[in-house]
């Protein structure tokens, strides 16, 4: 596994960056990220373009060694450019324009501002697509960052009415796929369709999940454009973008699909304070972040990309700016979570950033450097672990145990209709994926569909919309399937299916849910009435033959104790790990990450013959070894 | 009593019609509830009027001897209807529009809308006004549901001048009723007033109270067109409207004149979820509702009707979908709370909904049947409950036992200066209605100057505003008369009394409150300081004759003592009851409740002869006895 | 000291004035503020000015020995002057219009609103500028309340551009001030520079930081031309403007250098309420206050004018209208808040207001009177204590004993960017005078660069950006200083310092700041890490001879005890005075306030030999010794 950085040549002194690049090589960094907000120093007036200080900055990295992935410029339109075409703009729920002044100040629908991005990508790829140093290039920056993957804008509406036409054909068979007739919602012409934002009372479900699709659909294309260009103007260069975590507005795998690399950013501790864990659990592992949201997230990634290739783009440093609280990350945490990126089969780690600016919205986010230049905590462990990933064994290929399944259609149909305060798709699959790691189990996160067979576990923890590929993805598996509740509640159309849920899956899980309740709660409790003849394997839990309804939500020890015993009839190798330990095996390497804040015994003989640490964990320890 | 379900023939296929209809009357109900969402069926272009699957469906219904209410369809206008008069829809406090894509996007001034309303209801009530299926019409539906009785619209605006204008006479005369002199808001002319929204702080609130008495107008007014049009073209017909819980933002009492019939729409599960009760509450009565949720709103309504008529249009059958946890009853609630309509005199309890719609909005709302056709749980109870009550004796009329006395315009006047975070005048009348309900009393709630003659107990929980007549109607009562804090503290243009509070009430009652203050609390604690030579009755609460003052809120266990005292004293026979039980009686019929988890004893002999039911009450049983 | 009332004749029967006149004088009150709301009445329409009763009223009130101050009422323009320029009114942060119907609805970089105040003032000042009765005029009303220093006007945007032309020069100082190369937020032009508003995600600090300025600049622009006239056209009189409570949206220090007396408005129960105090707390000291929140505003407004001249404008005296919850004061907070205002050196304490008025907004804003025009509680209280303060010895000037550094600057950089939830500058120094009241000491709060010399100690609560001449004022004292976290920590164009923080303070406190973390807590917990050869004083508090650095945050008995020691090896006399006692030297005279709710005995000799009350305190009681 390589490591890199992310770099900014633009923010400092072109006297400066010579000795940049040799310390970035000095401590153990092959790649560095540069270019991707620097559309104004590339371009500081319409049509004029400044290449020169980029051209040298591309020569000093090379020169040192580096190999630079470049990012195109297009999350930050400079001002000029806004100005010309002041539509651009994306508009949020309320209708209010969400203008320049910090960055994503773009609507993903707007004719204008698409044509503007081809002309600067191209322009940049046909300057820099065949540059000795350049080994990627990166797409824009975290689409949807913000919550900007979703515009009320003129455009969008524009391109949401088309859309329609082309999904729906008829407005007669729009009409009849939402239920439009239900409060006299029904349209005459697809020119009459208004965006689900200012309705008085919630939208038509159907109509909100359209609008998801539509947006999505809207960044694929807009992502997709680029790739092109790229392609045509630099072949034999990766193409990337860095994806986000706990971050649905999108479908991650149509995105995916066009890429070569699929990377994301990754910043533990923000990403504990921001979402839905305890207070409790956001006070002990304040400085290591919760256990599982850093592997949740490689295995989610690394199924986004056909190929499974993946990167950590932006790997947190230090402390960070943008959560409400901002910890420092325990020391050996930054060594750890480079580790852990190894262990999930990442091909890079890249940090954010070389050097902590000094000034802007980011001052207070950490980088490998203080602002003054010297190194801080994460250089001296970005250092160790350079080394230490050097003398490891190669890792191997990721192994084939666990199958999870998830898709972004689900995280829709919960936000729109929860039922239930707090229920979220997003939520119940990481704890469903929790769950399985405190067990010890190695894990892929799969779409709906993908090739299962040779999994010796499926879980499918909040499916409402089954489609008959993935019925039949698992019809005739010899491996045990566990469905949570809400699988195959909703027609792809958002109704509930006329055979009552779980829908398609009827046709192998005989059982019905008849009703279902939710109540008081963080998240709400869930609870299905079912209909079956089929014998409970616990309280709510359906089994038939191999395959298990959990009818209830949230996880509670029976649910766990039945999904454990699952697994090991499956011959799974469940541990019961002590809280903060997690394990995982790739090739014939085995890691062991402590998350806890007490030193831990590691289970005899888990690791096989250590090749890095020892039996004993301290906080933030990490052990390697290889499988006998 | 009558059975009824509200019915959507333009969701299910034609084919279904008559099934449904038997299948209707076989359940025990006589009466059904359609159209009342269907504009976009009925008028599916400008002018072309599609009647004939409204015949069928009415035929379809008639012929299976259901009694038809039919709903005229102005709560939901269609698209092309908004389209070519985009003015009318309303604007929130903050500006936005409320636009279409749900419901209730109109306003209630805007003449053009006015007019089209007009047009269809007539068109619907020449068509059907003599159908031999139909009973009733219901007008709109929820009129206000989703805070839309208010809009800041230009329409509104024009129109509040106007009605100012009539009420005030001269600018002059308003400038001294609102004390504008305050802050320079004085005007030269009634057309530089604006609504009291979007202020730089909040609006003098005169200004508000004389909005809000405008804004309840418009609705009455929109009411009272469709009224008369309905009385000119279907006379002998019942007109109705169907109100909905805890809500006051327009004067019920005034659109209750109107109506024949005054109907309401009863979802005790979902009430108890949305508003003010404890966390603690709403765990333990999560699938029952508040056990003086429903009666509340029965005594309320039943008021509302100056001959006491009314009905539950919505009954909630199962779970719904819009409250923030949506738990389902218990086996027996549906059946309860049919039962506990009958003992507050309602004519006919109609369910909402017959078959749960599977597509939607309220795809989550349980119907009598699953969107499969099976019998939901409902439709059990209901066929039980029919069966029930065809074998009760008649209810008989209501008593005349204690009058609590509520109006809208004191929750308009807490509203707008609640002086103490929580203070409601609704909350209020609640938690008097709750204590006495407690005491196993029946309770009437009447508007002020009501004629109270004949009641054992009167109690005026909380009545800022205290017009002549109301004075006048407590004057020479024999009966007890007990007053909430904040009785007459306000005058009919929202100022202090020049005599301070109680204001008029002071002709009645020797004191003077000459200070309030408010602590923290949930709700406020509200403490005045009372300036009399009265004697206590118990801790700030003063004695006169038989009038009493409470001047502290919330009730604690010295109010709840001396207002069971004051009862026992007037002859009516207090009972402490146990935990969510409840009793209530009509004619010589005594009906019992138990709203509790556990099973209970009633207390003996106060049911008299069981006709139904026996003595130790399960979770949701009812049990009702005939007095001898 | 003297004492005053606020009072409006226009809300009363001008058959009253005479006998209110009378009264006031009665009641020990010497001085009278009006006129501050009456723009409507003066100038009824547009041009048409009616002096007449404003004639009459101030011949009344001066003819009863009564001193005026009267105000100018461009806090509340008329509806007609609005509607002749709309664009006058503010825009808030989401571009919504904050219209007429209360008060203060204009955007202070108005150039036709500003005019409009030019000629009313001139007007007023030339009719009544030699009057007689007249010795102070008031400018304006509480700059700033309801959020009104900030407006996103297109007129404020205007003056933004201007205002950075003249500070910035050119755009290329602009962009390189900001650091706008992060993000491609340069600018080519002032003209392209927008309102920190409506953007995507947070702006740029060093662009909301100059917002801030220009917005605080506006103010006092806006102040300093009524003061010219002011001061043009009736000289001899004193000019002041009343500040608020908590309130950091403009510099009090530049508007303080325009007047000839700071004055503020004294609300202690409204205050704790609605900020950041415990839940606790809140109760504790419902009906006094916190006992540090009066003096805190006292010493902080001292400092805001030049010499030291400053007044109680507003004093509350009995419950108010505006907070959450609303309790009355405990009897004798009255006098003892009057009597606290002199112990830190008031010439003046104004009670709010004379009699409560019954209509409009503050109608449940308690006054002197009550509505009826019974002396309420205020009165009482408001006799008693003039009477002592004309039986005590004169108070002598305030001691230079401690120093508190504060800005306007600090808070808005902390406002920009805490880092962690409930950082804030405004509070952080509140906190650390809290600390040095609770040991007995007297305070002075003084703006970076006043001469502190003489001072036995300094204490620098949270100044992130530190001017040269800041440093320069702290260069060879003798008496100890202490910074607390966050010193230094952002140059002028809030940056991190190259060499780190403290910045520039490194030339006196060789320590630097490499890293910084906030935790969870309310406030955030604050902990950076230092490079120092330093030794430790305390946990996280490093000791350069007399110079402290306390790197934490909150402040926690460990920081306590080492300030304690700090201040008594200075030579402070400190006594770790009993929960709610406080203490106040002046000259001579020795006060103590018991804000607890248990009498407390004063410590044994602290007072010398008393002149008003006893060695116990009762709750709100007050003694005053005279020093030996
Ligand atoms: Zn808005
Ligand atoms: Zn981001
Ligand atoms: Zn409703």
């Amino acid at each position: 596994m390589k490591l890199g950085v992310c770099y900014y040549p633009e923010h400092w002194p072109e006297t400066w960056w010579a000795d940049d690049a040799r310390r970035m090589g000095e401590m153990g960094l092959s790649h560095v990220r540069i270019g991707e907000f620097a559309w104004s120093r590339i371009e500081p007036e319409p049509g004029r373009l400044e290449w020169d200080w980029l051209d040298r900055a591309l020569e000093v990295l090379g020169d040192a060694g580096l190999k630079v992935i470049l990012g195109t410029p297009t999350a930050t339109p400079p001002k000029w450019l806004v100005d010309s075409m002041p539509e651009m703009i994306a508009l949020d729920a309320g209708g209010h324009p969400r203008g320049f002044g910090s960055r994503r100040h773009y609507c993903f629908s707007h004719a204008g501002y698409a044509g503007e991005c081809d002309r600067i990508v191209t322009q940049l790829a046909e300057r820099y697509g065949q540059h000795p140093a350049i080994v990627a290039w990166q797409t824009d920056n975290e689409y949807g960052c913000h919550d900007t993957a979703v515009s009320y804008s003129l455009a969008a509406r524009d391109g949401f009415r088309e859309w329609l036409r082309r999904k729906h054909g008829t407005i007669a068979a729009l009409n009849q796929a939402w239920g439009n007739v239900f409060w006299s919602m029904e349209y005459r012409d697809f020119a009459e369709i208004e965006l689900p934002n200012l309705t008085v009372t919630q939208a038509n479900p159907a109509h909100e999940l359209d609008f998801r699709r539509f947006s999505s659909h809207q960044v694929a294309e807009f992502n997709r454009r680029q790739v092109a260009i790229l392609r045509r103007h630099s072949p034999g260069r990766d193409v990337v973008h860095n994806f986000m975590g706990f971050f649905t507005q999108f479908d991650h795998h149509a995105v995916g699909d066009d890429l070569d690399v699929v990377s994301w950013d990754s910043y533990p501790l923000g990403f504990l304070e921001q979402f839905w864990f305890s207070p409790e659990e956001k006070r002990r592992y304040q400085r290591q972040g919760h256990p599982d949201i850093a592997a949740f997230h490689h295995d989610l990634y690394r199924g986004c990309q056909r190929e499974g290739r993946w990167w950590v783009m932006e790997q947190q440093p230090g402390p960070v700016n943008w959560a409400r609280y901002n910890p420092a990350p325990l020391p050996g945490m930054v060594r750890l979570w480079t580790l852990e990126a190894m262990a999930h089969g990442a091909e890079l780690v890249s940090y954010f950033r070389w050097r902590q600016a000094p000034f802007a919205q980011e001052q207070m986010h950490a980088g490998l450097l203080r602002p003054d230049s010297v190194d801080d905590q994460g250089a001296h462990e970005a250092r160790t672990v350079a080394a230490e990933i050097a003398a490891l064994p190669d890792p191997g290929p990721p192994p084939r145990r666990v199958a999870l399944v998830f898709d972004y259609t689900a995280a829709w149909v919960t936000d729109i209709l929860p039922q239930g305060q707090g229920f979220s798709a997003l939520r119940v699959a990481f704890e469903y994926y929790s769950l399985l790691r405190r067990l010890g189990l190695d894990i892929d996160i799969v779409r709906p569909g993908t090739d299962i067979a040779g999994y010796a576990l499926v879980v499918v923890p909040c499916q409402p919309i089954c489609s008959a590929d993935f019925v039949a993805s698992l019809t005739g598996l010899s491996a045990p399937v566990v469905f949570g509740a809400r699988a195959g509640s909703k027609t792809a159309d958002f109704a509930i299916p006329a055979e009552l849920p779980p829908g398609p899956l009827q046709s192998l899980l005989p059982l019905k849910v008849v009703r279902v309740e939710s109540l008081r709660g963080q998240p709400c409790e869930w609870l299905e009435q079912v209909e079956t003849g089929l014998d409970e394997a616990g309280p709510g839990i359906f089994r038939h033959g191999q395959l298990y309804y959990v009818s209830r939500y949230p996880i509670d020890p029976q649910i766990e104790q039945v999904i454990a015993s699952v697994a090991a009839n499956a011959g799974l190798d469940c541990i019961a790990l002590p809280e903060g330990l997690r394990l995982r095996r790739t090739g014939n390497l085995v890691f062991a990450f402590n998350y806890g804040t007490e030193s831990v015994d590691l289970p005899p003989g888990a690791l096989g013959k250590f090749v890095l640490g020892e039996p004993r964990l301290p906080p933030a320890g990490v052990a390697v070894g290889v499988a006998r």
